[in-house]
């Protein structure tokens, strides 16, 4: 059983920071709220989704299996959670019909439908099969040496104009200085911040490659961030976290490093 | 003989209503204002358009047979008209180029043109040979068992929302409840207003489909006003009223119902 | 040497008005300011520009043979320039990278580089091989008998409107009436403006014919300029002359008549 209330224009952005990443994926709901980890297509990024229970207006959920259970599953209805598979631009979709109002939640397990409301509308979305889905990836453990923390706006304009110039990008940090370069044919375009124009930067001297496609697709995903973090190493995946819904929503992008070849 | 000055505004919403179901037609001037009777190519979707000549600023007409007869006719005159073959979309665009400002009309009819100018800059416009163009339908006698009013906006969105699902959809009440209803082939879409929610609702059980694209470009047309009328049956065709000019044009809408094949 | 400061709206606004007529072209830099002369590739219409040095927040300038001369060749240093091959479509599209600032400028001549920084982010731009550029054209000596000042906001909606309706327009004057008419297959659209409703206007009777095209990209480029003096002859090139910057940058655009066959 899972019955929800939250603010249509925080769910939109929830979901707009997914889709960003993968299209359809499996959405696992717990007590404790959504979860989402998944990859994209080509393996080449991965979203780490997280919106707590207390980011809803009202949130109600209980496990099948507890429901069929007595006291002794009770207390372990905690642990157990329901997986539905979820096209995501489907749901973004609907979410832009409604006014800018609250939209309700409700899980129609047995039928695999979703059903949801904004005022008088209704709209039930049929639920895809997790068995036609990716397998939920294992989140890789990594270790980053460096970390930005940088205005969200400063770092998608940047990406904006890279798009303008080639199709991929260095992000990096040397000594106390943090940088994003792109290279064309022609042309050269790179951003220089100092500590002291950052939230945060840890010293170093290393960077990465990275291809736009990817990080511009997660620029649009973070645009109701007010900043972001940026974790970096030498030729490593870049981690870019961000917050959403008061806090109360984490979303985390993962992306490999694209090696130069000489 | 045909003078006129009206708001460019409230022409273009006028046209705008038009053109939602055909791109041209013979307009009718008489004493009274524009009347049209026109259905679209299909023959699916019918308008029937009056605008009162108060609704224009200045409004003189004298048909050609009246100019050129004694006290005897003028009598007569208020029955007679002129019939024009008219190219909507264009005279649209046209009424697109100027500023928020009075147009005039200028009727040539020896010439078959007709002159508009809105400030300093003026358009001549062909008139279409009337004997090119379809003949007037005859508005057929209806009876619609259900009345509907409803906010304009509310409809609107439900048409747009339904427009991503499906290409057909279901308009009907269901005692004191009216409903629009949409259904894909993955998932179904559910506007339900109580009759209270409502300006006005005949209680009843009833509904016909329609076709969305007719719909869809009606929805366009009646942009401007704040309420619609829509009557229903069941496997009946759908009316949609509505007023522009502040009352002093009336535009009705006809759609054929889209039957159900088992 | 060259280095310079100006507010990024001024100089975009500028390459907007150069943009009007060639992608590319030969740019003169002076202690005077900058110069263009340049005619589109169908040696159609032709762009004067001059942006004076006062324009800029800073602008320091020093030819490279005067930095190796002596006391006598500084003498002779306002005479002398330095002549740069510049993208400028490709400047504009960096110009709108920028937030609303300050853009920088610093031209490398050993590497024929542009590089340019506005706040944070700077762009390198490599010039391009001036001997691959067209000849700077030579600006023919033209006698105008008629002219006309008129709002460019008049001017450019009967352009816009023209557009709509054929590919050449007429611009004229008739005694103390200026007059722009374009003529499609069924219809025609007149500007027409009296000596009052003008800032200024040359009595006569003469008009020109020209393509349409042209004019529409040319309104574009003078869409910042509050008015604009059109100089006119009879079946003669039309030049339009406007400032931007202030009074600091001029520019004109020359256009070849269109000679009407008969």
């Amino acid at each position: 059983m899972f019955e929800a209330k939250i603010d249509a224009n925080v769910l939109r952005e929830c979901i707009e920071a997914i889709t960003a990443v993968v299209d359809e994926g499996k959405l696992r709901i717990t007590e404790d709220g959504f979860k989402l980890r998944a990859v994209d297509p080509a393996n080449v990024a991965m979203i780490s989704f997280d919106l707590q229970s207390d980011a809803f207006d009202e949130f109600r959920f209980a496990a099948k299996e507890a429901e069929a259970g007595g006291e002794a599953e009770a207390a372990a209805e905690s642990q157990v959670e329901t997986e539905i598979g979820m096209d995501f631009v489907k749901l973004l979709r609907i979410l832009g019909i409604g006014r800018r109002e609250e939209v309700e939640l409700e899980l129609d397990e047995h039928a695999q439908k979703l059903f949801t409301r904004m005022g008088s509308l209704s709209y039930t979305i049929s639920l895809l099969d997790p068995s036609s889905l990716r397998k939920e990836p294992k989140v890789p453990e990594l270790e980053f040496p460096v970390r930005v923390i940088i205005e969200t706006e400063e770092f998608r304009r940047t990406i904006r104009a890279a798009e303008k110039i080639g199709d991929h990008i260095a992000l990096g940090v040397d000594e106390e200085l943090f940088f994003m370069e792109a290279e064309g044919e022609m042309d050269k375009l790179r951003l220089e911040l100092r500590k002291e124009q950052l939230i945060y930067l840890t010293p170093g001297t290393l960077y990465s490659l990275y291809t736009l496609d990817y990080i511009a697709a997660m620029s649009k995903g973070m645009s109701h961030a007010e900043n972001i973090t940026l974790n970096l190493g030498k030729d490593y995946p870049l981690q870019i976290e961000f917050e959403m819904a008061e806090g109360k929503g984490k979303v985390g992008y993962l992306l490999a490093p694209r090696i130069e070849s000489e």
